[in-house]
Order: structure tokens, then C-alpha cells, then sequence
């Protein structure tokens, strides 16, 4: 038994491009079918109305282009129409909360864990839901971040600063672990680790999200062939260009252009 | 203060590729030279002597390239050769085993730790003395894994068996953490999730590397100009068509080539 069907990944952007690469990591043999939605870029401010019909309306091109599984690679959509996208499409979907707060569950020591995401994402609470009482949780908004990513921007002062200034409140209440709350913050997590220290585990929901799309597949029998070299289609609502300059950054280095050199290292020594 | 010169990334062949995948993510502005000894791949099979010659021959040849700090992304040459690279090399050297063991011992609540790598990683009982008495520490080769990778396989039923095979004494034991102790095994982070279960925490130690490559450059104050978009060199001292083939399935889809399409959504539901 397999199934050629496309998994299909959308976000409001390409933040959720962490969360497709993460896929194409694990799945190799997987067609992808991602929308970043960045005509209409960023939902975080916009009603939950407004996010939920655009959700509704990505969610539905993506069914009528016979994707098997839908991952909502973004936490703003799902915080705010997962209910309304699970009950309307007939496949499996698999979004980024339940994944990251899991495994922030398993992974803290002392009870008290930190999250960090948009300020949507943060006022819905949706975490504190998806973790219940097994946890004290600290949220702290970092509207910051995402434009100094997309700016590829990991390391300036100005951001280290102001990173400094978010993760404050979390350390003096004492978190052991921090959920990157954003699709954004994977990227973040050199700069994140090093200003918490050694002792925070980080948890990249992007990463969980990918191991439960794998277990979606497997448990549910709808892996691809094995063996193809799949076609990936990646779309976007707004500037082809423009997505396609940010997605590197998401994506990786321009493999086919990089002309690998052989080189000899023997005797370099002498 | 800034510092142009690229960070020197080696391995015996393509594995090292997801350590330097995760630098590049969380350092865009970083110049990488990556060199893979895919001509004399694979080490683990051979005498800790000749490792050791490789190692320095590569090491070597990147020093006099002038990169700005070393990094061992490889456990095999680690584990035979990086006191020797220390000494000989006058930059930071930053390895692989240091940073997993790290956040093993961080990550673990109940003590019990597991390790997989390949024989030659496993043999030496390098991770063992990195953890020292902080955990009990449960290791396993498991020498099907890597060909599996090179081969774009992480889910197949033999290699499903095969990881069953190798993960149950570590299951026995009763580890709650799972340290990835060999760069080509986070691509294989989906399989092993879902074989063991979602409450060991898989420890990657080709993320925490880079995490660790982030704070020498920050703390040292050898961070890359802000702002470039870096050329990163790939060489292989074998076959490069080989090598750019192998190393899509580390570094990512073909960003320039994907061709990324404007979709309309809207109306899509009506």
C-alpha cells in the first residue's frame, strides 16, 4: 500500500517553510504542496474572523488539490481555525500546538515551562490550554522576531537586546524548558540558547510537528512509494520573488547551484 | 568588531552536511567551507591511526584556507582525532560529542540515557566519558543506519525492522532520552520518534553543534559582517555529481530551482 498524494503545509507566510523542511527531512520520498498565504501577511494582527475565512480558504484549495494529510504550519491560523479546518476537510490534519506543548511536557524537569510566540498566538492562550495543569507555563510575546528573520538577521545587537528583554520574565520565574511558540523561532535558536544557557531545553514545535506528520503517515498507511525523487510545489498568494528570496533562508542553500568542488587534502600537512 | 572568514566544516563525507545546515540557519550571514572526504568514506571501518592522518590532512588544508573556526562535524574523526586537531590547529575546534552529551545531561529526567552511532563512534566509549557518572548511559551501533539515509530511505519496513532491532535494549533499559550520535541519524529523528514512543526526548547532537559554533562566535566576538548574503564553498575529495546528489537530502530542496508559483485562494470554498 502507498499513497503518491501530496502532503499539503500552508502558513500565512514562509515562516512555516521550518516546518516543510523539517517534513522533507524526515519524509524524503514525500511530495510537498505548501501555500504561504503573503498577499495577506501577517495574520497575527488581524481579527480571528479574518484569519479563520483566509484559513478556511487555503485549507479548501489545498483539499481540492487532493492533498492527503493538511499540516497548519502556523500557530496563528491554528490557534484561531483548527476547529473550523478539522471539522470541514476529510483527511487528517496535524497543526503545531499540540505538537510542541507534548513535547515540552516530556521534556521539562521541574514543572516550569516557557513559551514564545506572536502576540495572537500568546493572547489566545492556546497553549496554556493545550498543556493544561501538567505544567506552569510562562508566555511572553516577541513581536520583534519575525522581521529581523526575515531580514536574516539572527545575531545583531539590536535583536540580542531585544531578545534580553523578552526571556527576562521567563528566566526569573525559573523555566527549564522553552516552547518556540512561532514558526519563525527555529532559526532563533542559537541566539535563544545562548542567552538562556546551557540548562534551558529548547523545543522547536516545528521539528515535533514534522514526527507527528511521520506518524500520521506510518500509522495511517499513506506513505509514498519508496524510492521516487518527489516534486515539490511551493505557492504563494503574493511576489513569487519575494517568497522565493526569503524561502532560502527557510529552505537551505541553493543545492543544484552550488557547484560542489573536488579538492585533494593529502599532504597538506607537509 | 566583525570577522569575514569562513567557518571550516569537515566530515568524511555528506553526514556532516546537517551540521552545517543547522550553522547556516542559525547564522545566515556565515560563510561556510564544507569539506567531505567521500574518496576515503567511511572512516568507521578503519584503524584509529589512519582516521587520525585523514583528519589532520582535512583539518589542515582548512587552516590554511583560513577559516575562523573548526568544526569536527563527524563523531568518528571526533572521537579518534580531535586532540591532535587541537593542538596542531591555532582556532577554536568545536566537535560534535561535547554539545549532545550536554544536552543529554540536561535533557534527561530520570538519568537513564541512550546513545546510537556507528560501530567505530560506539566502540571508542567516547559519549561515556563525555557523560561521565552524571547519567547511566545505555549505548547501541546501529550499522544498517547510514547506507538507509544515503539511500533517501527513513521509512522503509526492512529499515523500520532494523531500528526496532537496534532501539529495544535501549527501550529495556528504560532511557527517557536518545542522544543521535552520528550526523547522518537526524534525518532519521521522524522513524526514531515514532518507534520509541513520544516520551524520550531525541537529543540531536548536529543542533546543539551548531548552537555551540553560535556562542564561540558571539562570545569571541568573530561574527561575519552583517547584512551579506555569504558564499558558502562545498568540496568532496571524491566524486562532486555524487556528493551535490547526496547532499539535497541534507541541505534542503532546490530553493533556486523550485519555481515558485502565485496561487489566488480566494473563492476557493464557494
Amino acid at each position: 500500500m502507498s499513497d503518491p498524494r501530496p502532503i499539503g503545509v500552508f502558513d500565512s507566510g514562509v515562516g512555516g517553510l521550518t516546518v516543510a523542511r523539517a517534513i522533507i527531512d524526515l519524509l524524503p520520498h514525500e511530495p510537498l504542496l505548501y501555500v504561504g498565504d503573503s498577499a495577506r501577511f501577517p495574520y497575527g494582527s488581524q481579527p480571528v474572523e479574518r484569519i479563520r475565512t483566509y484559513a478556511l480558504e487555503i485549507a479548501e484549495y489545498l483539499v481540492r488539490r487532493e492533498v492527503k494529510v493538511l499540516v497548519i504550519a502556523c500557530n496563528s491560523i491554528e490557534v484561531s481555525a483548527i476547529g473550523d479546518i478539522a471539522v470541514t476537510a476529510d483527511i487528517p490534519v496535524v497543526g503545531v500546538v499540540n505538537p510542541g506543548s507534548r513535547a515540552a511536557i516530556r521534556a521539562t524537569r521541574n514543572g516550569i515551562v516557557g513559551v514564545i510566540g506572536t502576540e495572537a498566538t500568546i493572547a489566545t492562550g492556546a497553549y496554556q490550554r493545550a498543556m493544561g495543569s501538567a505544567v506552569t507555563l510562562h508566555a511572553a510575546a516577541c513581536p520583534a522576531f519575525v522581521d529581523h528573520v526575515e531580514r536574516g538577521d539572527t545575531s545583531s545587537p539590536a535583536l540580542r537586546e531585544a531578545a534580553r528583554g523578552y526571556l527576562e520574565p521567563l528566566m526569573d520565574a525559573g523555566i527549564d524548558t522553552l516552547v518556540l511558540g512561532c514558526t519563525h523561532y527555529p532559526l532563533l535558536s542559537g541566539l535563544l540558547q545562548f542567552e538562556l544557557g546551557p540548562d534551558v531545553v529548547l523545543v522547536s514545535s516545528a521539528e515535533e510537528t514534522a514526527k507527528d506528520v511521520y506518524g500520521e503517515l506510518v500509522s495511517r498507511d499513506l506513505l509514498a512509494p519508496e524510492g521516487g525523487r518527489p516534486v515539490h510545489e511551493f505557492a504563494t498568494t503574493g511576489d513569487p520573488a519575494r517568497f522565493q528570496d526569503l524561502a532560502e533562508l527557510f529552505l537551505g542553500p541553493e543545492v543544484r547551484n552550488l557547484g560542489v568542488r573536488q579538492v585533494t587534502v593529502e599532504g597538506a600537512w607537509s
